[in-house]
């Protein structure tokens, strides 16, 4: 593919994908009666995105196998620089430090966009949930992700949880460690 | 909004728009069984997009009236240079330089796109016509646009044709020219 060879050229403005993302939610929204199922198909298409999309990651940044979870937000801060061109802020760290937020300030996939009040409980942007869960999974992590604080429903940020919850180690290649 | 306040900042890779977009066409797909009713689905959710993403153009980038089509050729080019970071070739002008090509040598929608041979007939990058038919018709302009080769039916390029069709005169403001 040609325009793989030119990394650092491969930027563009984020309105397209922004609006695109809204015509997905859209048909979404026109296929399924009940909120939850538009969350679950949102969640399930962002999973789909993910397990692809780590392929491209890991191949552009040459990153090692992560150690532990500090080092895994790290990865996942600097994927979102990457691909949405937003630095999310990593913290609120449980105890056992393998659940934290990712906080985002300004959310690129919501421009545009206002929920009616009788959306109140979708999670817009559950595709994020999705392609963190999808790529977490493809390096054997199994992770819950959920949306905490939205900044469609009167939060100013994105709050996006991401805990550990199983290493799939049956998934590794014999003979890796 | 405050990302619009950054905008020389707000570039991002577009694998997420191309994988984003392959999960529209996956659902319109799943929607509709007649090949040419997707393709009609393709082109109403890019006119959406083309009649939002019109005011975002002209905010950023100024941009006079244009005094005939090639004016709008290079306003399009540079469109497509912002939004997607591909800068066409325009030519192939008929006689009457009312219409013309945009020739496309790499095609960010359709990385990791290979379409089965069922499928001969979709034009996977419909959204775009859609998109610069409906950006067009904001500024007063009705065009016919449409995907006359194809690089996922083994051409090389992408080729756009966009021909003039009338001018919406009657949608002008009562004052301007």
């Amino acid at each position: 593919m040609a325009r793989q060879g030119r990394s650092g050229e491969t930027k563009m403005e984020g309105e397209l994908l922004a609006l695109t993302y809204g015509a997905v939610v859209a048909r979404v929204l026109k296929d399924y009666e009940r909120t939850d199922e538009v969350n679950a198909q949102l969640d399930k298409m962002g999973y789909n995105i993910g397990v692809r999309i780590i392929d491209d990651f890991l191949a552009k940044n040459r990153h090692g196998r992560c150690k532990n979870m500090q080092e895994t937000a790290e990865a996942i801060q600097s994927a979102f620089k990457q691909y949405i061109n937003v630095q999310p802020q990593v913290g609120k760290w449980n105890d056992a430090q393998n659940s934290f937020s990712l906080t985002l300030d300004t959310n690129p996939l919501t421009s545009f966009v206002e929920l009616p009040a009788e959306l109140s409980r979708l999670y817009y942007c559950q595709l994020f949930c999705g392609i963190i869960r999808g790529a977490l999974e493809m390096v054997q992590l199994e992770t819950k992700v959920q949306i905490v604080a939205d900044n469609l429903k009167g939060s100013n940020v994105t709050e996006i949880r991401i805990s550990f919850v199983k290493k799939l180690v049956d998934a590794l290649p014999v003979g890796e460690d």
